[in-house]
């Protein structure tokens, strides 16, 4: 086996990038920070796509496409907003290249400079709620329930494939309602969706709950969110959801006329998911032999391997395998017959394990005699010879184990790596050794940033299935009600 | 019908910025020369996007994702491509703002200026072969067959919604091959694919056939185009493949073991289609009334409106409707039941009409007691009653006619407006008028230019279904083997 990759338990970070690359799913393009995402890597963020494009329409979103750049007194427009955004941007400042007259080469020609520099988009509130001024005049034309699939940047200066690069892809919500608790059931409902995606496709537990007011998003009242733990016990935000509350409505003067007749700003949120999520996939399943794919986003979900030595025996096992593969794709299986001759069964093995395809066929000349087939699921490892026949039925529902298996693996580890804690002592030796931590908190930015300058942990929510629980600050010893969620993060 | 918009003979150009405007397709942004794509607009696109995507996986091609930003290095390193995109470049030159000192606002911080420029991709042949540099080892990973679905910029001066724009999607293809022979056939491959989409999903008749030598893509050996004729007699340039020989390859380096161990050059072809489709769609099919969309493209092909005096006959009418909604939807027509009462049905009617909704059925009181409807075609402007029986067939049926029906008109209207002319001044006289001329050319790019110079006409393509006539050239009077389409262009 060429592709070999680190250990999990011998590098977590190299196992991470290594496993990326062999894989094909990204790699790091000749521009800083920014991110190749491969065929195969991306065939599994188009599904992704798919799956939320459809719960987004089934809520009643409609997508549409706004500018890529932004001009910075828009970015100015909301204080906290600018502030948040403006140490990362990239910043056009010219519109056009020249021959340099020393004939040195190509140069930006400095007659064409921009009167006002454009921003590329970070995120898109300001550019969004610009336009919205011109959409929304009365109560009739809310709630306004927009969405966008785009690219953004933010200029970070340490990234890492998918989880942090300077430019990604995400979708980005934008809506817009007559009132306050309408918004806020908004905010939720994206969060719950969310939340269903990670769980039910990408077969991620995740925690629901809300930011702390020091990780709010930079413009928000409140931000939401799910927070997965990945393999080596750190914690991974997947997704946030904002209630803008009237912030933004009020930066860019955007009033409706009420039933009533009176002139009130309108109350937004925004909500976002990023090819971040592939990174968390990545890391919540896969193993030292490869990626582990839930079955619901891989993009081959069965291989079918024959094993011949003469070509005769391949025509024979053609003949048995080519009316699976149509019955398979009839019961809407994604499947792949591998009977090219480049490369050896147990190359083809090893390659299919390490792109994680749920299933593995593999059919040689005694299975022929026998009427059966060997069939290894890649999540456990496990191998059987089972009969040919029935074969469609027992493969449609083993994916629906698999899929199963995968999500119960992962909420079995997090189950095992959850942690009560009451002392400063034991939290800080158990943050040493990762999961989440569910201690007390007095509420304060004060002692959440004295825990995060002395232990690298931060809130990662404050979970909604909190339960009320007198008690006192893990650090401070003053009084809290109720455990919040403490981990390291991605 | 308050949304009135000016008739094509009266002012064609303000009928399509109007129209589109008034059909909430899109509209003109604060940021110069970007568009905001609406939602209904946008579902358009996406259902072209749906189509072509399915296209391109049907001829073996799988979507990646490349970097915004390509380092103006990378934009030098093919000469005649450098040339062709340097004057209308967006360029990113810093990567931070920060408070003014004085106090003044957000400023562009000089201390955070990047060390070579980044352009945003106005194409991506430069930063896709510097990655295909590290793909393509030997013949055995070839062809490598990639298609991208981005936003570029090209900083156009003047620009019109849809059809020119600083920012537009797009998708662009890019495939490396071992020979010269099988980039050439896939060249041709992608084209016709593009052909098979105007025709079949569009309605719209395309001339497929090749660029002349001085309207070639920048840093390609052969650009074949599909050509349209809009109503105004204007032809519109509606998708390209390109032939790259192994320009790129060479650029960058992209060498490739053959099956025999030698070093060669990979052979390469890149081809797009944009958002300016959208803009083709509109004018070749639309009349004054607003837009008319052929069904496979429409997001609602069928809107039923009922018309009521009061709740009791809108319960009888939706108890009657609703049945019939579900049944298309199981047939697999788009369908939207309106019995909204903020608007009257004349209302209704017209708004409807404007954004193109192919069928509308109307039913009243005298239709529940007759048990008929009656059903008006969007492209005709035709109504009649009909039993209510045996609707859903019927409607099946009648997209199916008006998807053909629209197109027969369209390639009539080309026939009408496409002449064989043999003189100058026949020349002269009739693209004033407009449509497609045929006339022969003798060649040269000397009188190419000249009759652009003098006409404002350009050769559109040298047709593939070019017949070989000896012929004397238009202008020139020397000789030609054949004629070449020529047509003022947007």
């Amino acid at each position: 086996m060429a592709k070999a990759i680190p250990s999990r338990s011998e590098n977590y970070s190299e196992w991470y990038n290594e496993l990326i690359k062999k894989a094909d799913l990204a790699e790091n393009s000749a521009v800083r920070g920014c991110m190749v995402i491969k065929p195969y890597g991306y065939s599994i963020w188009e599904k992704m796509q798919r799956a939320l494009d459809d719960m987004f329409k089934e809520t009643g979103h409609s997508n549409a496409y706004f500018p890529l750049f932004i001009p910075k007194s828009y970015l100015s427009k909301e204080a906290s907003h600018v502030a948040g955004f403006a140490k990362e941007c990239a910043v056009v400042t010219h519109y056009r290249l020249k021959n340099a007259e020393d004939g040195s080469g190509i140069i930006v020609d400095p007659d064409a400079k921009l009167e006002e520099e454009l921003i590329v988009r970070p995120t898109s509130e300001t550019v969004i709620w610009s336009s919205y001024k011109n959409w929304i005049q009365s109560y009739r034309d809310l709630p306004l329930l927009i969405n966008q699939w785009a690219n953004v940047v933010r200029w970070e200066m340490r990234t890492r494939l998918f989880l942090r690069t300077a430019e990604f892809l995400w979708q980005e919500g934008h809506t817009a309602h007559a009132t306050s608790d309408e918004a806020q059931a908004e905010t939720r409902q994206m969060l719950d969706v969310y939340a269903q995606f990670a769980e039910e496709w990408m077969a991620v537990p995740v925690i629901r709950g809300a930011k702390t007011a020091n990780e709010r998003f930079a413009g928000a009242e409140d931000t939401l969110c799910i927070e997965a733990l990945m393999q080596d016990g750190k914690a991974l935000q997947a997704g946030t959801s904002h209630f803008l509350g009237q912030n933004f409505a009020k930066a860019f003067d955007v009033q409706f006329l009420t039933k009533q007749n009176q002139l009130e700003y309108v109350w937004g949120t925004s909500w976002g998911v990023s090819t971040r999520l592939m990174g968390a996939l990545i890391m919540a399943h896969s193993d030292d032999d490869g990626l582990v794919l839930p079955p619901k986003l891989a993009p081959i979900q069965v291989v079918i391997v024959p094993i011949y030595r003469t070509e005769e025996q391949l025509e024979q096992l053609s003949a048995k395998i080519k009316p699976l593969v149509q019955a398979l794709k009839k019961a809407g299986v994604l499947v792949k017959y591998d009977d090219s001759d480049a490369n050896k069964p147990g190359w083809k093995f090893a390659e299919y394990e390490l792109r994680g395809v749920p299933v593995r066929l593999a059919m040689g000349g005694r299975d022929l005699e026998n009427g059966t087939v060997e069939i290894a699921r890649r999540d456990l490892k496990t191998k059987e010879t089972v009969p040919f026949d029935g074969l469609t039925e027992r493969i449609v529902a083993l994916l629906d184990d698999i899929q199963q298996t995968i999500y119960e693996k992962a909420r079995a580890f997090r189950h095992e790596n959850t942690f009560r804690v009451d002392t400063f002592e034991q939290f800080q030796e158990q943050i040493e050794k990762g999961g989440f931590i569910l201690a007390h908190w007095d509420g304060t930015s004060e002692t959440e940033e004295t825990i995060k300058e002395m232990t690298k942990a931060t809130i990662r929510c404050i979970p909604f299935d909190q339960e009320p629980e007198e008690g006192k600050d893990v650090y401070s010893g003053k009084p809290s009600k109720g455990r919040v969620v403490f981990a390291r993060a991605y």
